[in-house]
């Protein structure tokens, strides 16, 4: 299983991937999900992915070394022009691995539940955000709805839901993509620790943070800690239902 | 969708069900899950249902009328005399639907992922929870796991999970499982108000509170405010996130 969230805001980009896989419950393993592909000072596409490890993998690859062209020319994820081009050029190499393995994969009864999270910004162009399905298409996060989730998406909505839109401040969006992320891990076992977070502030390009968090890290082991105490002061705070007569 | 969750604990069950039913977004309505059958201070069932409307409601008309048995006799669901025979059979009623309409219904591309709670006591007898699949068979919720869940039950596990266990104060509990409901209802359209609730303490056999949440109810509408003002709070109050620089 996996989660991965982007938010996108006024100030910037958020994307957070966890790096559990597994392949059955007994087969568990780390891999990082959130992929980063720069032009310094130029571009910066960050792609976090869902789904069949291999075929994703697969993805990762072309777009790192290239599809083939006509008379031996490439085309990478790097040498899109536009965030838009760059999330077609993805649903290409998506739908390319799917003619390749697709068939076979699914013959011998794998999910090829793959989705992806695209986002970035190129030097003179808007910051986007993509969510990718398996058939290659897309949708875009707006100002309406500011964030978008791969993967293990429910236990972790709730919160962005009622706390996240396009103008919460950028780092309490980082906090409550967190936040989420630990719902996410308590209520299921396939995502886990270390998270991949990269931060990307508006119209700068370069990532402001690349960073990786590991199990008992002092920040997120606080921050699930306060998250739970609250929690629980929370639904102590609320009065009893005056529902019948109160006995005990 | 459906969203119904019961919990067993120290000092009783308790039973909640939303009403809301959809075939398709553009038709949605109201309709009971929660139902109870009982012989008063002998038996009381609650059996709450999720799934194909028209295959649940058979299920509860077959529970009451009765299936029949050799020599016009029928056997309904207050004439079992312990909560695992009473588990048994509406397990051998669903089998029996399924008999009957299952095949012709999936033919037409209907879904069937029928499962019920079926909570209850007889007198001398224990309370016990039980949670039946759509084969017929069931688990038992036990004092590790004393709450089990049906229908859409992803966004509202996190807080039972965080909450509620076998020693959780009993309106406590029903508090806990209402703001389940809340979060469920926050992120899936398709369950919503009213809500029944249904709150049997241990060993008094007849329910202590039979109850519906109407829309515009105070103590639910408060419920819903406290708990969202609450989260804000949570968040708000944990320290933002240590890395990079924040410039905002």
């Amino acid at each position: 299983m996996t989660y991965c969230v982007g938010i996108i805001n006024r100030d910037g980009l958020l994307m957070m991937a966890d790096t559990r896989t597994n392949a059955g419950l007994d087969n568990i393993a780390t891999f990082r999900k959130l992929h980063v592909f720069r032009v310094p000072g130029e571009k910066t596409f960050a792609l976090a992915t869902a789904g069949n490890l291999g075929f994703t993998q697969s993805v990762i690859s072309i777009l790192r070394e290239g599809l083939e062209r006509e008379e031996g020319r490439v085309e990478r994820l790097v040498d899109q022009d536009s965030m838009f081009q760059a999330a077609q050029f993805v649903g290409e190499v998506i739908r390319h691995v799917y003619r390749t393995d697709g068939s076979a994969i699914e013959q011998h009864g794998a999910s090829l539940e793959v989705s992806m999270l695209l986002g970035g910004q190129i030097k003179g162009r808007n910051l986007r955000l993509f969510m990718l399905y398996k058939a290659g298409n897309f949708i875009e996060a707006t100002t309406d709805t500011p964030y978008l989730q791969i993967g293990e998406h429910k236990y972790g909505k709730p919160i962005l839901d009622r706390a996240v839109t396009f103008n919460t401040d950028f780092y309490d969006a980082l906090k409550l993509g967190l936040i989420s992320m630990d719902s996410t891990m308590r209520s299921n076992l396939g995502v886990g620790l270390p998270i991949d977070i990269l931060v990307m502030r508006r119209d700068e390009i370069d990532p402001e943070v690349e960073h990786r968090i590991e199990a008992g890290e002092p920040y997120f082991h606080d921050l699930r800690e306060r998250w739970s105490a609250a929690l629980r002061k929370a639904h102590n705070d609320i009065p009893p239902p005056p529902y019948g007569q109160k006995k005990s």
